[in-house]
């Protein structure tokens, strides 16, 4: 982040370092007013589009979770990075960053910690914040999540979950009840994640404690198809691995079904989530002309992943993931279902009830036993396995099974041979999971630093957000020009006129009408209503952007600003002031 | 909880224990999909209520939080419970509930832990849990934080944050540039808290993760007021210390004005606050029948507030705290003020500067110091405080001071003695703090118990959420009669219609038209709207109070429903259907 930004950013109250008074601890952040309005305007937008308009669940789970969650997630054994402390000072490192940031080796995260050891000692790393070598100190796994004991005695380990999505796959059972057991449906969670980071740094990009907006949709993918006639005139900048392999910046430009009939993206569900996230951003104020979907590489792709693409944005020339969309086929489900004591299926119902021939075995046991002493149970189990495999060799009168090696014949009369029928209502299926996850901080730090303008107004040098209406924490600032004629008292009347009609508005009566505009310039406030001792009974309105300005009735300001914020009129349409 | 309500929170959705497949853990709970919503507009009329319409500032601040923050708040020291250990079964207990229980014993909690061990020995009291006798066991103190280590190498402890309130007092110093170092001035904020009991219970009502809303007013004793002619018309059902002692039963009628003036309350701004969280309740669902605000003992107080009122609601037979409103005086910021490095106090600017003469000395320490050896700099130090005290003493040659007995005389001339006059500008003033803090679980938790009957509705028993509308998770269910004649289609579309228009709205087109009316009941829909074939082009909306039925044009649906919505329209006036 521009070092302007954050210092504006600190200023107007959008976030700064938590418990700075007290030295601060890096990878927390406080979000100041401006900023708490921002985060919860992008959490409303988005919960409009991914959970409203989609028709989706939404739900609020805990945050510390018992260890056996993290144990199927695969969180406790995989969830770690590369760690390296300097014997100098005692400063911990991320020793793949260590790698990446010194040498031409790109992702080392993905080397194992022995090759990275080895790098380091080879290349005579320094520590980044010493300078000592760091050659041959150990590099070894630590575990990103903040561990925690819940309740008295110290037995019963809980953690601070590293993503909102385990809450929404452990409630499956429950929650397709609510859908009532028909894919496809969508759970969504906007919440807090933890991730105890080794060296956390760029503010609120890789932080300690942040928040994310997941929607986990649930799909049977042989039967359950997106509308991706909803989303035909998006535009999506495709990176795909081909493209990064050829080492080139340029994007295919294609719209979500171009996209699925090039073949370029594989699932008719991711590319409807690009298409669906893209018009998104844009709505929140990501320039679209600094925003890619880059396709993970091979190498990067989880193992039961079948494709995933990241939604990035260019910030102070670097791409940061805002979004990822995975396609995580039934791992999720598969996994809680062999680890929890519930059912992680979908009944589905066959059209017309489906009727099978079952053959199946009944030995007499009385018979077996003291035939074949010891093995009897597994020659029954073979004689069940043959009738599956081929009721013809219970043709004879005689039927002979092997059982490690040895072969038992066994009369059919004592085998309890029968071909049943068998009538099916439908089968368990286990929906897969299509995932778009969302940072909620690096989506808020995008749309300020694509926001954020210097611009020059009157000779003056201005800070100016140029935040869209759906995001900026004020619509209208409203201002008596002095504090004379009764003007602060009508200001104040004008601006709860306005907050009744659901509009956010700031009052503000100190300095100059040039600081206060400044003011608002610098929290992204599209409009600011000057009251003066106008006879007429008008209002001027400044307009963010162009720092134009109109004249309008006292009357009509009402009518004229909610006009504004619902798009149906332009600010240029206004008689100029 | 009603086992009733508990099985119906659990199959509506509104919240059941997190990860019951995984057998779950006590004090952890999942909201689903309409608890979320339900506790999602909870949260939403706070904000409007003590946010916006208040004018104060919202912040979100992290939850993991420095060691030092809590040594500094007291609740490393002091936030505790006491806790006893089955010798037997090995389960622990609150040894404070254990006496309270099962002897006379009241407040037990305030009782020194010998007592408590004294008590349980005394009594010879079993374990609640395989009844093995507790007598001889240990009682300790148990801190109630959850704990754990921020970053590699565990020399850096977190705490997760037992209230969000420490987050408003250690960002002080940042949030009064925010509020232009004027008091007074709100800040307010939502969020999670933690809280590791030894055996929660009661659902929501002693969770270990739980919701806070919490509002830190910082006043100016001396100056600010706040406006108590806004809550004049509130009754406030008062239970103070008085009728508590009296033990009765009889609460005191009073409106805010009244009961300042009547000394029953002893803050204006707690007065302030019973006002606008009384009204507030009523607002969300609160059953004020079954609603009081009770005055702290004086045993309950904390030592460093004057006053604190808890707003209680009467769930299944007991008195529930879902506020606390304490005037904590200037403890917190000052606390903070003493281990921090930072300021926490506004400047507050005289309205005229004002001059004082201040007497002061400049010793000669090159006299003194060869004249009194090591006394020297203590008696420069009693010169400074006698010519504060008392000028006249260097009206002379000499002046005697007395440092540890000894009396030093000293030549005036060596002194430095002279008298300046210095104007100052303003006062640093620490403000006091006034709490309002709600427990966002414990209001979800009275407003559903509240809301709940059973009734008979044609002949058939049903269980109805009385939600209002302000907090329902759905304002209208839409449904089409039949799969015939389009309905689906119309009934979609109108769906669609009533949500661009505002509104939450439920399609449901599964089950008879009874079972989807019960549907709504159980979720405290307050209106459904069934389309049928009806050739005039009307529909039926049916309340689901009265479950009385009034037809309306198919044209002036939206029209309607956003009347009643805001209440502009009563549902008795449309024609009957």
């Amino acid at each position: 982040m521009s070092s302007d930004l954050s210092e504006l950013a600190r200023r107007r109250g959008f976030f700064f370092q938590a418990n700075e008074s007290y030295g601060g601890v890096a990878g927390f952040y406080t979000y100041g007013p401006e900023g708490a309005a921002l985060k919860r305007k992008v959490e409303e937008a988005w919960r409009d589009r991914f959970v409203t308009k989609e028709g989706n669940l939404e739900i609020d789970s805990p945050t510390v979770t018992p260890e056996a969650v993290f144990e199927a997630s695969g969180h406790l054994e995989g969830f770690d990075d590369m760690l390296v402390e300097c014997a100098e000072c005692g400063e911990s490192h991320r020793a793949d960053h260590v790698v990446e940031d010194a040498t031409d080796v790109e992702d080392a995260e993905s080397l194992p910690t022995d090759e990275v050891e080895d790098l380091i000692a080879e290349h005579d790393l320094p520590c980044p914040e010493c300078g000592a070598s760091l050659a041959g100190q150990p590099v070894e796994t630590f575990n990103l999540m903040f561990e925690t004991e819940i309740g008295p005695g110290g037995d019963q380990a809980g953690f601070l979950r590293p993503e909102t999505a385990q809450g929404m796959f452990t409630e499956f059972p429950r929650l397709k009840e609510y859908a009532r057991n028909q894919t496809p449906f969508g759970v969504a969670q906007i919440g807090t994640g933890y991730r105890n980071e080794i060296s956390p740094r760029n503010a609120l990009l890789r932080a300690r404690e942040f928040t994310m907006a997941e929607l986990e949709m649930f799909v049977d993918p042989e039967a359950d198809e997106p509308d991706l006639a909803a989303v035909a005139d998006v535009d999506l900048p495709l990176y795909p691995v081909d493209a990064q392999q050829a080492d080139g910046e340029e994007y295919l430009h294609m719209t979500p079904v171009e996209a699925v009939e090039a073949g370029v993206v594989g699932s008719d569900w991711i590319a409807y989530f690009l298409g669906r996230s893209t018009a998104w951003f844009e709505r929140v104020g990501v320039d679209l002309e600094r925003f890619r979907l880059r396709q993970h590489l091979p190498g990067e792709l989880a193992h039961y992943a079948s494709d995933c693409w990241d939604a990035e944005a260019l910030v102070d020339g670097d791409w940061v993931e805002i979004e990822g969309i995975a396609a995580r086929s039934d791992y999720d489900l598969s996994k809680h279902a062999k680890y929890a004591d519930d059912s992680f299926t979908i009944f589905k119902e066959y059209d017309e009830p489906v009727s099978t021939e079952r053959a199946t075995v009944d030995p007499d046991m009385s018979y077996l036993g003291p035939e074949f002493g010891g093995a009897a149970g597994e020659v029954a189990d073979a004689l069940q396995a043959l009738a599956e495999r081929d009721r013809s060799a219970f043709d004879g009168d005689e039927v002979v099974v092997s059982v490690d090696g040895d072969e038992y014949a066994v009369p059919v009369e004592q085998t309890g041979f029968a071909v049943e029928e068998v009538t099916e209502h439908g089968e368990h299926v286990t929906p897969h999971v299509v995932e778009p996850a969302f940072g909620v901080g690096r989506v808020v730090y995008s749309v300020l630093a694509h926001a954020h303008e210097s611009d020059v107004v009157e000779g003056e040098e201005r800070d100016v957000l140029r935040l869209p209406q759906a995001v900026a924490p004020t619509f209208v600032g409203v201002f008596p020009l002095t504090d004379q004629d009764g003007l602060p008292e009508t200001a104040r009347e004008v601006a709860e006129t306005l907050r009744a009609a659901g509009l956010d508005v700031t009052y503000d009566d100190s300095g100059s009408i040039g600081r206060r505009y400044r003011r608002q310039d610098e929290v992204g406030t599209p409009y600011c209503v000057t009251l003066d001792a106008d006879p007429e009974g008008t209002a001027t309105i400044r307009e963010r952007d162009s720092t134009a300005q109109a004249r309008v009735e006292l009357d009509d300001l009402v009518g004229t600003l909610a006009e504004l914020r619902a798009g149906e009129l332009a600010f240029e349409d206004l008689p100029e002031a």
